[in-house]
């Protein structure tokens, strides 16, 4: 295990009908914007809970973040604030609202071009406080300070983080993940689980805590994932899918040792360059990555095969397939499929995208071993 | 799963040479009080370590505090603390330097006689902000805001907590741990390891996150437990049980679910009659609880074997018995020894403990099944 210093401030409010809990954290004179997406919150009544909950403060509102939020849209909302002298942001949605919401409060707090602390051109120093609803389990946004924002004109999706950028509070009640898609329930957990991996499935790490909590999380999301397939209306299950993509990526299976990243690195650019869901695109990815750098992870490969699938193999590369083949048929069995072509996605995207990370200059993975090239090679094998 | 709310503030600053980064995490205007125990940080070269970390800073020291600590030495550094307008307290030791420290800061900010908060007569509305530097694996006091002090005087053992008792830093070095001797890197272990089950064997609760995280910690005490006996200068080794012992005991694993405590509110009082170490006392007790509780917690102790100890028995009776032989076993592995005989403790300590918990109307466990009738019951299997 490395050194490390970890802190997560967030306050959660777990449960049925902990949204009415949410007044008591938020100051009375505090004027408060309410942020959203496309206006799911109205149909599931999420926006008549969250406004009879605010019943008495000054609330203004902003809609129409979209999914992998634009910059754009964002800049909107930092000029909605500086007008109205907003003093608390409240997202109420899934991972894009609130990663949104993170950007927003701290670019109302920055003089210049706003983007500029996207490419870490300017660190962040301020940032209006903050508080989340969540309404889709996926990307552990409600309890970690970090955030990924497209710029629309030019098609970059980049991530950023600071310590300003953690909620106050995030309220994370299972029944308003009740109407959600069974497409989007299914991303989500393959989000989920692929935040885990990218933190676990790495060279070996001495850190034996952080591997079986890592663990603990894949084999909830297998386990739930299969129960809420068969019945979507299971509130209990939902809560626990919820509880564990939340740990899924608050930092603390991170802590003390080194994380990958690289599928959602590239799958960020899937989505740039074909709109693809980001769960969609993880599910593609992932077991590409796996193929393809097999025996540089082989240990971890064969440890999450063991303890999180069962499976246990005549031989190392036996059971390196075997486990890949039972992480991509979760995949699929909760819906999703797997491969560039099920999404109409030809070859041709793999030399742009690696263009970008040669422009770029950047190398993937916990030791930068995942050259563009080795990109191409794992792109080419989800075909 | 319950609702619950859940919030943990403290920064951790986790590995070794890490109590020189303390000094960024406090002000330079801060009057430092140094609380510390019997003296083993002059030994092990802690105290040299963190005074040259504080170099600059207005330092002043008060040692002492006795394992278990009492209410009477806290009350003498309440007064020191009055006397040197002391505004920042660092706790450098194990969990009772830690939990004096708690009782400490609440008790300079209280003005009537600090036993009212103890008893609960008083609630605490404020408290000095704090540090620690842990010494010892065991308590998790250094990551959650609770706290056990005893009365010298009537030999009562209390247990409070309150959000403003969280340290707003621990460092945890596991070189600290070094010259620990075996038996208290072996007490640390059980202290850790019954937190778990205070948490998890309990009542099935439909918590299969809480289930899996509880589940991981108790296999890295046990992994990690046994490579300490066969080489206590691993400091790789070391640094994992540091770090599961603060997750045994930090609030998450306990949250949305019903914990028990029923061995450690026994333990107490045997620490209280006799002084035995509050490690030892648990490993005496546990095996006792799990047997006279086997029907009720059934479901949890069976899947603790199979998931913790890889027990597959014939029936359910059977999976008990054989879990809660290695439950003992592991403990004795540590050079723990489990029995009231062990300690020199004979039957007539048992109606004395019934007394105390008949007195105070106690009823243990997550259900309150645990009557005094029942504590009798399982220390007689103890004798």
């Amino acid at each position: 295990m490395k050194n490390f210093k970890y802190r997560n401030p967030v306050k959660i409010l777990f449960g049925e009908g902990m949204i009415k809990e949410m007044s008591k954290e938020i100051a009375q004179k505090e004027r408060i914007l309410l942020i959203y997406g496309g206006g799911s919150i109205f149909k599931n009544g999420v926006y008549k809970q969250v406004t009879e909950a605010l019943e008495g403060y000054q609330l203004f509102e902003f809609g129409g973040i979209e999914p992998n939020p634009h910059y754009e849209t964002c800049v909107r909302a930092v000029e909605f604030i500086h007008k109205e002298n907003i003093t608390f942001v409240l997202a109420v949605g899934g991972g894009s609202v609130i990663d949104a919401t993170k950007f927003i409060v701290a670019a109302a707090c920055y003089k210049g071009d706003a983007w500029d602390l996207m490419l870490g051109n300017a660190p962040i120093k301020a940032a209006l406080p903050f508080g989340t609803v969540l309404t889709l389990p996926a990307t552990g946004s409600e309890m970690n300070s970090g955030f990924v924002i497209t710029k629309h004109a030019t098609q970059e999706k980049l991530a950023m983080g600071s310590p300003l950028c953690f909620p106050q509070f995030s309220v994370l009640d299972p029944l308003t993940t009740l109407s959600l898609p069974a497409t989007q329930t299914a991303n989500g957990i393959i989000d989920a689980f692929v935040h885990v991996t990218e933190q676990y499935v790495t060279c070996p790490q001495d850190a034996p805590l952080q591997d079986r909590f890592a663990e603990s999380i894949l084999q909830v999301l297998v386990e739930e994932g299969k129960k809420i397939v068969a019945d979507p209306s299971n509130v209990a299950v939902r809560a626990n899918i919820m509880w564990a993509a939340t740990w899924a990526l608050n930092n603390w299976i991170g802590q003390g040792v080194d994380d990958d990243w690289a599928t959602h690195m590239i799958g960020h650019e899937l989505t740039a360059f074909h709109g693809i869901d980001h769960g969609q695109t993880l599910a593609i990815v992932l077991p590409g990555l796996l193929d393809v750098m097999r025996n540089y992870k082989k240990a971890k490969i064969i440890q999450m095969g063991e303890r999180v699938f069962h499976i246990h193999a005549n031989n190392e590369q036996e059971a390196i397939n075997q486990t890949i083949e039972a992480v991509e048929k979760f995949f699929n069995s909760l819906g999703i499929k797997t491969r560039l072509s099920d999404y109409n996605v030809t070859e041709t995207v793999i030399p742009k995208i690696v263009q970008r990370f040669q422009e770029r200059g950047w190398l993937l993975g916990e030791e930068e071993r995942i050259t563009p090239e080795i990109v191409a090679e794992i792109l080419r094998r989800r075909l």
